[in-house]
């Protein structure tokens, strides 16, 4: 092993401070100026060499540690390029017009200043709300709706209300209808009365606050809710010789799969060079995107719209994970390192979970001539990292399985985001889950960005379909024939799925051809089906999340293309994201725009039409979104045929008797027919 | 409790015997007759009096036990119901031209006929057979294809050859080119040699076996086949207090869910009055039926097309399960009874194991103010049943979820249905996945039935589409709105998926309205997206298979339509399913149709187009297809609201701790930046 950090090593407490002293040295003042400070992942070209000199058992050429920063100096947002050994800045350059992702304790300033301002204490006054409650002000970034000028920072402040002294009682059950715009500098540029029914527009009529809109059904935290159940009897994981991973550093090595994990600020965990039984599979998986748009119409709900890695971040907002709370069974944690706006390393810990997980059947056949059965469980590596986005939570999940597939799993959960609703109302574009409290129809809009590398970088995409052969037609005389009809893609460009056509998206290798097969090895996307993004084509909303438009994108691989709806989300305009990308290159003459056997990239875009329905209140249980990776005529054979055969004696279940009193005495007791 | 069986219990072993000497008596042979001695469950009208009074805490009217019997008697197959405790014959039908479903004593005679026909073994000496080699014949039902007349049964024998002497030697591995029919009478009425090429049709030319196909990389038993990872570490199931659920008979409980399980020869696990609450939600869950067409389209493959429950039954095919090896923890197993042919009972011993899974984070929030995580992991009851048809295995489960939801999973495995190939030929409808091994293309269509009980009978089915509002509109400023467009179906029919409109489809109760939410009461369907049958419609495959050509039906409840092809798909003509039902309905001025606020029954064809993939091969690792059903609107908040916080203490979890001592002396090691 080098004693250097390995070039995927996130920057280290070390790296973070020696970075943030070369940078702080650009200004006199001794400001609270970092936003960002993270590993610049080297170029491909060159990460590519020294994971094959790694792999070859080669000592691989080391190469330069480069940081990446953001910083606000003199109220300018600059993004620089630190060289982290030579302590030197390799590149330097002030963004204007643009906003680093969501700063919390600026928020937490625009929250004071709200709640300070007369105005807003006039408006909250004549609401004339209960006795004893306490106005919780929710600053939102401002989703560009062509109403402000986005080139300073804007915050839309939500309010809401706690009525209980608890300190977790739940304020998303008590919306307010008032609303605040907050200035850059901290000043309430506006403060309306929100819409309540449908056609009811933003307005300044000051409407005291309904007490019938009082309830004590929407509490989650068991201080508050309801009684728990008691039947739910202890359920725990047994691993008497310990996990079937090794992990060295990031490095994780599990049942012929290796790879390494990487974790930033903005798409929390990535992961890096994944292999099975040493061939190579990915080079990088990640999660690239999300977007919330809401579609209630009325000013100013179309300013939701929460790109929560652009915006928010899924590294910062990692959950602090809990042993035999957010795991079960043996828990390896990885901590992760932020900065502090003056510089510090600051430790997220237990970011990410990484552990085992039984799935069932893995495989079995009973020869029915014999009677032998032979059946083997499926066993999972379970990468979970979970995310905290004010109201909502997501838990991202990769799952590694021993026949080479990968699954790559959101479960949304969380509270719902509310507006408030007139007792009795009833509006198209939200549920109403508890008096007063609308649930606004929304998406969830997620893009994976899967950067193959099966058997080398050359890739490409074949778009597949199963259709019948023609008929009546002689080779087709019983009119029964199918046959796949597959098309490699040859430029950048979007795709959708077809379920009616059994529609799968392939990657290839067409360098490396299966002896047995005799077709180019693969791997097959098990896209997770949903509706695309809703709002039209020329809104902000559609304008900002390119990725939403097609379900599959396929790009040539560039270093800068890492976030399907650019890089800088914050009040962007739209215009910069993976179908920019594609439409730029495709003008440009000069550019190269072919995707056939070449470095590519995949991009696969799913989610949920999230129409809430009272059950996802006050807290939502989790829902399930899935997509896969698996292996087609990529190895000679299931890749999982030497898992070992289930026995009673490794797994020691337990037989429950019948414990039936009542039935053995009626059983007795009958008479016989 | 009632000293009488539940109507629902299947029958026992007494009540098998006891019909069985009623139905004897009509014979005076002593013949082997009888091929089903199963339940007739009880009329709807009748059983849901039953129910009622049983939810009420009254005493139910006793029920009439009644069986039905399929018997053979001289040579005629007949239809046979009988009173149970009377004793006595309701109704008696001769269904001629109609078939039984696959006698595996007769298959045994018609492979024993094949191998001794002298034709048939002059063909086999023809072949050349490499040293050692043992043939296997491998009978098939015959999937109609206009080439015979169906009044006779007739088998397709395929042949197989295994050159280990191990009795559990994958003979599939070794399909040869010679195929045979059998008639009813044990007679060999042809043999032919298969196709090879992809224009080469059935022929009559006696090629040798090619010895360039013998091959070692087929084996799947462990005996015989590659060594053993030895990674995998032992993970157990621990329930210190044993299982959450209480098991009186059939009837099960489990963190409020109640429901009674029913078991037959045909759908195998049945789901009766399930319950949440205390509130009706499904008043029967079963796997209506299963298709598996082939899309090789050469004669004579088109005979390849199996009615897994229809023709072969998911409850006689029913594997024996084993603790430890099948299932994972404390493991109920329910038995089951069938008849022998004599007629005495049969018993199908651990044909369901119930066990409960942990499934990860049910619901979890931070507050983002007070960094508070409230979180609780979800536990799942799991019924799970496995079948093996003759090469394919299916495992079939049933997972109830603390929130009110029910996942329907089905994993097929097992071992690929192979023809032979010369080696280096391709052919368009299949993979190679072996020397002179051809996997065709096929589909497996399942269907779900779903008769629901939402707070009683009368639901109905809504079909609801997410649509962008009208823009430019004045509803609409911002283009960023969107509604739900749902439409009640008013009469019966097939309808299709559509990811591109987020179509959902619920059954709601329209005369309970939600009282929060102000909309009826409703389940929602999560379906599984896959492609319809592709085989032409007037072909005999999608005539037989009527279910194939929607992904969701609805129909009037009848009390005779429990299975979506028909009562008897053995050698089927077509026209006899739920396309034919409600086209003859429609077309009968005098029957009802509607299915608005009617008992009605909910269908859900899903499946997969299998296409084989070399890692399917020798064994396939499981395909896994989840269709869901979640409460909507039919609650009145989050139903696992009230489920346990999750403890360390409960959980008991391990700390996997930082075992790199490299990794520890490197961080020593390096310098300081």
């Amino acid at each position: 092993m080098p004693l250097t950090p390995h070039p995927l090593d996130p920057l280290s407490l070390d790296e973070i401070a020696s970075v943030a002293s070369v940078v702080r040295a650009l200004t006199p003042n001794n400001e609270e100026i970092f936003r960002v400070i993270t590993l610049a992942e080297p170029p491909k070209k060159e990460l590519t060499g020294y994971l094959d000199a790694e792999h070859a058992r080669r000592t691989p050429r080391p190469l330069k540690r480069v940081a990446k920063v953001h910083a606000y100096i003199d109220k300018a947002f600059h993004e620089i390029f630190v060289d982290v050994n030579e302590r030197s800045i390799v590149f330097h350059d002030v963004l204007h017009g643009r906003h680093s992702h969501i700063d919390s304790a600026y928020m937490k300033k625009v929250e004071a200043a709200c709640l300070q301002d007369e105005h807003v204490q006039a408006e909250i006054d004549s609401l004339h709300l209960p006795e004893g409650a306490t106005v919780i002000v929710e600053p939102w970034t401002y989703a560009t709706d062509g109403m402000n000028d986005m080139r300073e920072r804007t915050t839309m402040c939500w309010f809401y209300m706690r009525l209980s002294t608890h300190e977790d009682a739940n304020y998303y059950a008590y919306p307010l209808n008032i609303v605040a715009e907050v200035s850059e500098s901290l000043q309430v540029k506006s403060i309306s009365r929100l819409p309540s029914g449908a056609n009811e527009e933003l307005n300044s009529v000051r409407k005291p606050y309904d007490h019938n809109k009082v309830h004590t059904s929407s509490e989650y935290h068991p201080d508050l809710s309801t009684s728990r159940r008691t039947t739910t009897k202890p359920l725990r994981i047994i691993q008497p010789e310990g996990p079937s991973f090794q992990i060295n550093g990031n490095h994780i090595t599990w049942e012929k799969w290796t790879m390494r994990i990487g974790f930033n600020y903005r798409e929390g965990l990535t992961l890096h060079d994944v292999r099975y039984d040493n061939r190579s599979l990915f080079y990088r998986l990640s999660l690239s995107e999300m977007f919330v748009p809401y579609g209630d119409s009325r000013c100013p709900y179309p300013r939701k719209g929460a790109f929560d890695l652009g915006n928010d971040g899924a590294g910062v907002n990692a959950n602090n994970l809990k042993l035999g709370c957010d795991c079960l069974g043996h828990i390896k944690y990885f901590d992760a390192w932020h900065t502090t706006s003056s510089g510090e390393p600051l430790k997220l810990p237990n970011v990410v979970c990484c552990h085992e997980q039984d799935d069932g059947i893995l495989w079995k056949h009973t020869n029915f001539r014999t009677g032998n059965a032979v059946v083997t469980r499926s066993r999972l590596l379970v990468l979970q990292t979970i995310i905290t986005v004010s109201n909502y939570e997501y838990v991202f999940v990769w799952y590694f399985g021993q026949d080479a597939s990968i699954h790559y799993e959101v479960r949304a959960t969380g509270i719902l985001s509310t507006a408030p609703i007139d007792v009795g109302d009833k509006v198209p574009f939200g549920t109403v889950v508890a008096p007063g409290v609308l649930a606004p129809y929304h998406q969830h809009l997620f893009c994976l960005r899967i950067d193959p590398a099966l058997d080398g970088h050359r890739n490409s995409l074949v778009v597949e379909d199963s259709v019948p052969m023609p008929f009546p037609d002689k080779s087709n005389p019983f009119g029964v024939g199918y046959v796949t009809d597959s098309k490699i893609v040859e430029e950048e460009g979007g795709h959708d799925l077809d379920h009616f056509k059994g529609r799968t998206f392939k990657i290839i290798n067409e360098n490396k051809i299966n002896p047995t097969t005799d077709t180019p090895v693969g791997f097959k996307l098990l896209p997770y089906y949903s509706q695309l993004i809703l709002a039209h084509p020329s809104s902000y909303h559609a304008k900002r999340s390119e990725f939403g438009q097609h379900a599959v994108w396929v790009t040539r691989h560039k270093d800068e293309e890492l976030y399907a709806s650019g890089n800088h989300t914050m009040q962007s305009l739209g215009g910069e994201g993976v179908a920019s990308w594609i439409k730029a290159r495709a003008e440009d003459g000069n550019a190269e725009t072919g995707v056939k056997d070449e470095d590519i990239v995949v991009w696969h875009t799913f989610g949920s039409t999230h129409n809430p329905r009272i059950e996802d209140w006050p807290v939502m249980p989790a829902e399930k979104m899935v997509v896969g990776l698996k292996p087609f005529n990529f190895f000679n054979g299931n890749p999982g045929l030497d898992v070992p055969i289930s026995t009673q004696e490794k797994n020691q279940s337990v037989l429950v008797g019948e414990k039936d009193p009542a039935r053995v005495e009626k059983e007795a007791q009958r008479p016989k027919l």
